[in-house]
């Protein structure tokens, strides 16, 4: 093996080779996700509303409910709601907003 | 089509569901790349320089150059270059670094 000022150049660069096609992988899939969201986006789906779903989505029940909590808390000391929402009557009952 | 509160519900779910296959996918080929890192590390290879290798790469030959010979620049301007340097005579003559 090449012994490249102490470093094992063949092994080096064929870490590197196997690790930069997986980097191209990787973009090729990320470039397919960003068309879907394009694709959605003209069929008049909101992208923004997409991506948040998709990282809720991720989440385990449990911690998307204290996610969400936590900002409705946070949401009321803000006096956040009531500007938001667009009629108060339309608002859930506190506590059962999920 | 299901239209739940004026939403495609089915375009919309299989839009996720595409999303989130994708997504899983593009997450096992990080982790593959995670596992050739670490693989590399237990060989004695340093990850870091590893890291910033695969970037270099990436780069085209004139933004590489471009940005190695400004980072010399600035690396002479505040002085690093005589600290960072096992001997000031190992350093590669001026202008002709790359």
């Amino acid at each position: 093996m090449a012994d490249v000022g102490g470093v094992a150049a063949d092994h080096l660069r064929s870490y590197i080779e196997r690790i930069e096609r997986l980097e191209e992988e990787k973009k090729a899939i990320a470039d397919d996700i960003k068309e879907i969201f394009a694709e959605a986006k003209g069929t008049g789906f909101d992208v923004k509303a997409m991506r948040a779903i998709v990282r809720l989505r991720k989440m385990d029940k449990a911690d998307y409910q204290e996610q969400e909590y936590m900002i409705d808390l946070y949401k009321h000391a803000l006096g956040m709601l009531e500007e938001n929402a667009p009629a108060e009557d339309d608002m859930p009952p506190e506590g059962d907003a999920f």
